[in-house]
């Protein structure tokens, strides 16, 4: 592995930005300063001039090669990651499904196969908790300490699929505390949507504007408080996902307030996509059928707030993508058959980057730590991941912010026949990207390899001081 | 100026922590990274094993000889720089007071006068404000563009004395938010305190228990609400000083929720001390009076959460020292003649390693974030001060973790001759502090030279994408 | 039916207090004026001198002869309503329990046979509603119309056994709005409740403080919440029983405040006893388990606010009444076994005019609102009770304010062998009491007979403009 | 005085609703009843068939033939109480303005004066408090004991002219709490609202608009807040008058939530005009300027909602008339010298049944709450005033709901040359009003005179357990 020296670029952390050069050697960050040329005379020159070298985007919320609904996401580990490296994002921490009843073991040996031979860049798992079991509490500890897996995510919504009950959030709380995990929820009160969908199908409401409707913002804010309270008796510690409205936004912000261990993640089509899309002709609806739903565009402003505050953390893609053809059209003649999702994993990155800094909505420093940092510390794979530090993996994007370039499905690397954002122009492009030292994208083509990339053994919840 | 080359050390900034070498050239940050020395062959080695290398601390909020009262502090710009070095902070921002009726430029003046020939480490000037006037208007611009102070001070207490009415607070919000600049308030209904006083005296309450009692926490919360309120109705940008009680942490988180720009400080003595110091007996109480004064425990445990929750973003010391002797005794026969305040700002930065990351409060990451890091950003001066980065003023704390050292003023450097913290035990020690590459602190010993410390002329606020 | 002339009392109701003579006619209060006698030469005297007459009260919420895990209460209608009108109480409604999958006349007609026959003063009934089926809903406009019962109770707690999930709350709310019905909950996270009382059983603790310990308040608070909210989306009316702690009321003014139809209701239990008598030796804790439980003495203070400033409307008693000899016994060897409620039907009226008047918590009018009036109004059988005034059922309660008297199970008339407020002493007496215009209880002995109460069919929730 | 027998009505108090007859005697409430006409053969028969009989209104907030600005009231105590009585109102307390430096007494002798010849309804006043003083400490007690004003007015408004600063609101809070009075506030920042005035006229902005947009509403928010801080710290009682905000109607309830005793009033131009008003033509926004000003629509419901749960209490007329020309004119060519103020006093009572009772937003017995008996209670004239109960005095309204009618200066009978509610058309009509027995209003006639009316010397506040 040949050394390299990044010169010109201006580098990004979550709270700094310097002029410097960039050295890295065994796929770690070597070196960081003025002329470096000295400490590695036969180095690789890396021209960054005018770019901002920021460190990988670290993607905490995706979901590849998973089945749903009766159909599998259109992008799997290879082209997801693929894509998500395109993009800048050289980290993700996908979501292993399990199943009632069997080991959980099983479950992760499946997604170890759906990733070793395809993925591109690092990846984690999270785990699925459907139930709280005796055979469950008895596989937690080697789930943790052997497969580095150190969050678990509980689903309040999906009413007889994946809602678990509020005693199993509640023991697994309890568990992530005594095991140093994190528990991650999924907050919609599903007993109720289960009924609100019923009714409207009843009433003959099929259209993709119906999904949103029988999802009322009040039901995300409910669980949400729920979700916060049994934490607080539980004494342990909750990631909100994909978190959408003002309701929510405050009962996390409450929480955190009384002392509780509470943490949010947004996602871009919340933060710049409203309710008003699931009302396009022609089905086209379907394409911005997310669970929670888009929402009315005055939460977006609470949002964006919410991170600037760091009442939310984190943004996650909440990748979880399906073809319009053949698979959103499952639910053409009703809407609680469109599967759910959308393609956000490469466009995160730039979408942030644009929306966010471009328009004065974040800092470069909070940028960097929404998209990367923040959530490499609380999943437990910091300093390793999510910054330019001495020592971290050489995770960079090259991104040229003076150019702009327009998203669109005939240009993008995921494996979907349709962009959320078709059209919208972004300023920035993520022109390199490194992983551990190697070039991923160089130049705007991939130059990777199926398979390169590697499964990381997360630490605990809270285990080193820097990364609570 | 020698190169100077500190190696085995831990760097810590507001993000990231390394193991690194670091190299410092002409007084600032040349290069941080492993084997540096190819860099600099001739650098001084100097030996950090076991050591945290911190940026050096930014105290955004000292006093430094001032008349307070009829008397003056005891703490003039040498002595109180030089306490300020030893432990471990490299960068004050003093206020400067101005008189009404009189030019701000004879302020400033009389200010430069008294820290130029004496400081050891770097400082800028706040400036209060008490009136505005057409004369105050037309100097501002000046102020803040040729001066680089852009930051003013209006006082909401100390009626008939420093108090401004709200009409001055909401012109000066205006004028900060049109020429770029923070507002820093004292909040506290000084009308209401006049009155509580002079009760309290009529009584017969002479002791020093009742500064506490007639400066209830209710009417700091009030009086931060007010100005939180003003804040959002000018549309402009408030830093509340020395926050102390939850009701005001409350105002503050309430206003940031809404999306206002509200940022809030608070001091040693209110996260460690409560009421309960003013009861000592033999006047020794008089030694614990602050404005706003020290209050009940339980609001400790909110502090220290707003700060771990991103409420409150800076800690300051509040430095204004007076002798027990001679100062403090003037109000012996009468509370409301105790010269207010006291000496912490030699200490800050080791009380709040020591109760913040030592006992679990604070991580690592946001120590630094709190005692050097935000306050850099906030008053314009990042990145020259606040970091270890790249091209940063090499201010560097080489601290050790593993001593403890017990705080007395025996030992401290402070002029004055008592500590609010006598016999506290601490974790840790500053070994060694570098103002600009230079040692000031050398293995504990004051290595400067008065006058060494340069003036620094401050950017407005939010000047550059990384300082908002 | 006699005419009957009160003379010399002061006359109060829920807004006004005067003193007058009241003369009764055919059951009904016919006048309210100086010298009546004129208008009804033949009519019996009563003298009050001295005393108070209050509308009787209207106890909106008791258990009589009602099975709960395989015991039943020791009160059924005949002693219940018997001790009722003792203490000053008039009016009951009383819970109707339904079995799932039968239908709801059957347990309907099951209600009134138990009470038909006994029952000493009028009563109605709420109806539990456990599931919402098909046939439930095509039951429920004959329940309202021709029943007259126009309360539904859902249980949010009490899991496998009366726990009825959110969809079916919603559902019931729903109906509710449709049929012009008011819904009651029992808000507590029964699903949290009852892994709570596992574990607590499998770490061997069995005593009855652990009853208090398994249900702790935040889980009240979250449901009641959770409830709040699902009654602002289905835009209907809610009535939440048994409200015990801050959380509770914080969440029902919350909604209040956005102009939701939100009502509560707390117990003299709450205000008055607290947590520690659950820790009373020799299982005596068994007589204090209620459920919600008795919470932390703080709360008292929130809950007798929340009544003086109308975000609690109303005080029921819960009756619910078990031995402490062979009922309570069940749970000696696990706290959960132990029958969950307690004897406050005759007592209810005392405590609250002692403790709310005597102590200066309660207005005169703010008692007769809370302890009659609100009630009546909010369960549709007003002005038919719930005051004094022309037109409505003489149903009053002639009240010795001078004297005291001490609680006791010796003395009292509830068919139960403890009291809770054993030796408590209160102030002022319930002399004599008349329903519809005959004594039921003259000068502290029962003069009434057995099936001498009517049945209620009550209007609808907001029948009537005064109703709301 | 002779006997009269009201037939037919239908009585309504702030609690009951019955169908009885009314027997006055001696100008108190003899009796209430059926068939009452055996008790006095001779009293004169009133048919009220179909009528209302509400107790007449109590406007607590009144300015009759007051000097503002340079110009006088142009209702004074004849106009404005026979206005006041054609409405519906038969009890007014009107402000007492005082002068800084001079005696309370001369003050109130004054305004005896202007009253006691020309009133035609019974009223009482309210004092003004500029300054606390040992003259006007002095004073107090006689104030209060011997004239029977027990409540107290505080200006945080108005700089310069009326405002108190902060501590004089305080000793008036504490004076009250002492003495046993009530402390009124009008609850704006004037300090800002001053510069937010010369600011707007220096820009050139002169139009009445301008009157409201230099008073945002958040500015009434903050007083607001600071007044009830300040109340709880004094431990006394506070009425907020005239509130218009959502900001303001959230402070009060926080505050009641609190445990802390405050009371708020609103009028019904904050219920039912808004800020557009201002917008008219032609000078024409002159007639709305009232301080605070009209609000954006959106408070209305707020407003509304907090009436209907007590969070509000009472609703004010705050009348304050001045012509259209000649008056207002004043400031036709600089809104800061429009007098503020407008005729409402003879259309509260009927504006809050039309817009209040009728269209659903309060209950029957909400209304006569709101308009009537809570001021009565309040203020310490109940129950002679405020309801209708025996003993009480004879103070009717004769209300027919079926007749509806249109507000007009053409029509209505306070001396001023425009209605604020022109054209607005209400249901109901207040046919007759009694005033201690006597007809005032007759069949829509004025038949009372000039000095009928008599003063009233108030209870203390709280003084009868009843009237808190």
């Amino acid at each position: 592995m040949s050394a390299k020296l990044i010169q010109g670029g201006t580098i990004v952390t979550a709270s700094d930005i310097c002029r410097a050069d960039l050295l890295i050697e065994n796929g770690v960050v070597a070196a960081i300063g003025e002329n470096l040329q000295r400490l590695a005379p036969q180095a690789e020159i890396i021209d960054a001039s005018g770019c901002y070298l920021f460190p990988g985007g670290v993607d905490p919320h995706t979901h590849l090669d998973m089945p749903f609904g009766g159909t599998i996401t259109a992008d799997d580990f290879e082209t997801g990651t693929t894509a998500a490296a395109y993009g800048g994002t050289t980290t993700i921490i996908d979501f292993c499904l399990t199943d009632k009843g069997k080991p959980l073991s099983g479950a992760i040996r499946t997604w170890h196969d759906k990733a070793r031979s395809k993925a591109v860049i690092d990846y984690g798992f999270h785990l699925m908790i459907g139930e709280i079991t005796d055979d469950v509490l008895a596989e937690l500890p080697a789930v943790i300490n052997d497969e580095g897996i150190t969050s678990f995510k509980v689903f309040m919504a999906y009413k007889n699929v994946l809602q678990a009950d509020d005693g199993t959030l509640y023991r697994t709380l309890l568990s992530a505390k005594e095991h140093g995990a994190l528990v991650m929820v999924h907050a919609e009160n599903g007993d109720v949507i289960d009924y609100l969908i019923k009714q409207a199908l009843a009433e003959g409401h099929t259209e993709p504007i119906y999904h949103a409707l029988t999802r009322p913002s009040v039901l995300e804010g409910e669980a949400t408080g729920r979700a916060v309270r049994l934490t607080g008796l539980a004494d342990s510690q909750l990631y909100v996902v994909h978190v959408t409205c003002e309701e929510a936004v405050r009962q996390i912000a409450d929480g955190r307030m009384e002392g509780l261990r509470i943490w949010g993640e947004t996602c871009p089509q919340y933060l710049l996509l409203d309710i008003t899309c699931l009302e396009k002709p022609e089905f086209e609806g379907a394409k911005y059928v997310w669970s929670p739903p888009l929402r009315a565009r005055e939460h977006q402003e609470v949002l964006w707030n919410a991170l600037k505050t760091g009442q939310l953390q984190t943004v996650g893609s909440d990748q979880c993508s399906f073809n319009f053809k053949g698979q959103k059209e499952l639910g053409a003649a009703d809407f609680s058959k469109i599967p759910n999702g959308g393609p956000i994993i490469e466009d995160r990155f730039s979408l942030l980057f644009s929306e966010g800094v471009g328009k004065g909505r974040l800092t470069l420093n909070q940028f960097v730590d929404v998209i990367s940092t923040r959530a490499a510390k609380l999943f437990g794979i910091f300093p390793q991941k999510g910054t330019i530090a001495v020592g971290s993996d050489a995770d960079i994007v090259i991104f040229d912010p003076s150019v702009s370039r327009t998203l669109s499905a005939a240009t993008h690397h995921m494996n979907v026949d349709y962009n959320p954002f078709e059209g919208t122009e972004v300023s920035g492009v993520p022109v390199s990207v490194l992983s551990r030292g190697e070039f991923v994208i160089r130049d705007r083509k991939f130059v990777g390899q199926p398979g390169c990339g590697r499964y990381l053994r997360r630490g605990k919840y809270g285990s080193t001081a820097e990364s609570r």
